[in-house]
């Protein structure tokens, strides 16, 4: 089924105020839920909120927590989470990230004790559509093996970097892994193969079983051995700029919080001028659309063009949600 | 055979001498080069310095050329490269960074008009043996196609994330293709196949087979469309901050030259001592190495590990250099 952007705008707004938020937060949480799966991204929008409503309920996630900053010097901040609602949280440190942006040319803040931001994209177009450049990751549980283990101690650890460009922004919003494990429950649902290699069965053999990789938690790391070490510098670089919880520390609690991140941010027109950027950028992007293509029916994408078309979509005909998960939505 | 390290660097500043180089230019070129090798990135070391000459003598790379500040604003630069060595304006424009990052908490420059700065962990080192968190990328010629192209319309735009450590840093140098075109060679001399998918054959089928890769140019960005997102991200981000070539534009030559570049550095001791990120980045480090292994005589490793291991043994029994190689050098 298909519902209106405001109609669940509206109604996970309710469900967020009963939880013990205040109206203006609990309106920007719900938009933050609603837009990830107005852009496509359901396993971090409307298809978590049940289970983020949860981790408030049982305490992980605090509704009235704010962050507060620590330390300042110069371009750079250290805050706390407070153990408040991740998106609420990365919204503010990025919110925060831009005004040094555009103080400073780049801001900085780390902060420590926040939780899961469920969708990171989120953020990368928050510093586009105000004019910068933004860049964020986040640490996670354990949830991928490092190279050369049979048990996950890194995380999948996502990353997200945006560019703004008035004829639609570039943002690239991936984690570590191969495969989400949304991915590949939705494909073992359908009881397929995952089209590439997505992890390791019990042997330590690569699989394209996704059900098998979902019980060893054993995901296979982009490019082997390169995105495992991707993922333990950006576990390195979350804790030691925050000073707070490593992928290690966090798996030491049977459920992910108090997690680690950093948020980015660059003015690029301060040289050069946003029209200036605008045909740089486009000089790019024409040039990969350009390729010869593999297969004649697909196309070279820049990271996040095909986001805008989704979002068209699901702002005409309505946003898709299972059935059943709205249905546990609206009786929470 | 092998070369002592004083020895391969005397030779080699001599010989940048005799190409136009500066005597203190000379040596710290000579330097780079040489620290290259003794970390065991033999491909952008000893065994690239002919080639290096040679882009001198053709008038691609400017002996006397120094990077310039065109630009100023709170804690970024924009540098011109001038089209001088690549390895010394990375080596300046890291340095510069470094300042930066004192005075403001972190700092940026973004250069143009630069060229290749072979062995990018050099930087890295650089900034973490001033203390700071060093992150630097750059973009190269077209060498890999991005998702869905049968041919090279984005580079393999190598990215640097150096973290100091006082018992070792911790640096990842890594491009975005699966193997390197050195890496490639080397196994297919042998031979041999690739232990993994290294990239595409004429049809747009994954290979292992080396030859097959080096001659469509189509090596496989790690993670497939994930690491193809990032080399788009990258080359867009040194184009934009720097007002440079992209690696369509620097593909419209027939030589690599004039690239684009940026280097970001971070103080990580400004609210957490050293002591503390010590004991962060260490409690990382010995969960990782705790890991249950895949293949009992195989380690997980920490980005940068090995090559201390490396520098240790080559330090001592001398650099290892091909011998035609070596003539090669000594007769420029």
């Amino acid at each position: 089924m298909r519902i209106q952007y405001r109609e669940a705008e509206q109604i996970l707004s309710e469900k967020l105020i009963k939880t013990g938020y205040q109206k203006d937060r609990a309106a920007l949480c719900a938009q933050l839920f609603v837009d990830a799966s107005r852009d496509g991204v359901y396993s971090h929008g409307l298809n978590r909120f049940v289970s983020f409503i949860q981790l408030n309920q049982e305490g992980y996630v605090k509704p009235d927590a704010q962050p507060k900053v620590t330390d300042r010097f110069g371009a750079i901040e250290r805050w706390d989470g407070q153990m408040g609602a991740g998106m609420l949280n990365a919204y503010s440190a990025m919110e925060s990230a831009i005004q040094l942006a555009q103080t400073n040319g780049i801001g900085c803040i780390a902060m420590k004790n926040t939780n899961h931001w469920m969708r990171g994209g989120n953020f990368g177009w928050q510093a586009a559509e105000a004019g910068c450049i933004g860049i964020c990751f986040t640490n996670t549980k354990p949830n991928m093996p490092p190279w050369g283990a049979k048990e996950p101690r890194t995380g999948n650890n996502p990353l997200v970097i945006a560019i703004p460009r008035s004829s639609g922004h570039i943002v690239l919003d991936m984690s570590m892994s191969q495969f989400s494990f949304g991915k590949m429950i939705e494909t073992a649902k359908k009881g397929e193969k995952l089209p590439f290699h997505g992890g390791f069965d019990h042997e330590g053999k690569l699989t394209k079983d996704p059900e098998t990789v979902i019980e060893n938690e054993l995901s296979l790391p982009i490019g082997y051995w390169k995105g495992s070490g991707l993922s333990i510098m950006l576990d390195m670089l979350v804790t030691v700029l925050s000073g707070g919880r490593s992928t290690g520390k966090i798996g030491e609690d049977e459920v992910e919080f108090g997690i680690s991140q950093v948020f980015i941010c660059i003015k690029p027109d301060l040289f050069g001028t946003e029209a200036e950027n605008e045909v740089l950028l486009n000089g790019i992007i024409n040039y990969l659309h350009q390729s010869e293509l593999l297969k004649e029916n697909e196309n070279v994408y820049y990271p996040g063009e095909r986001t805008l078309k989704t979002r068209k979509e699901n702002m005409e005909k309505g946003i898709p949600v299972d059935e059943k998960i709205w249905e546990e939505i609206l009786n929470l």
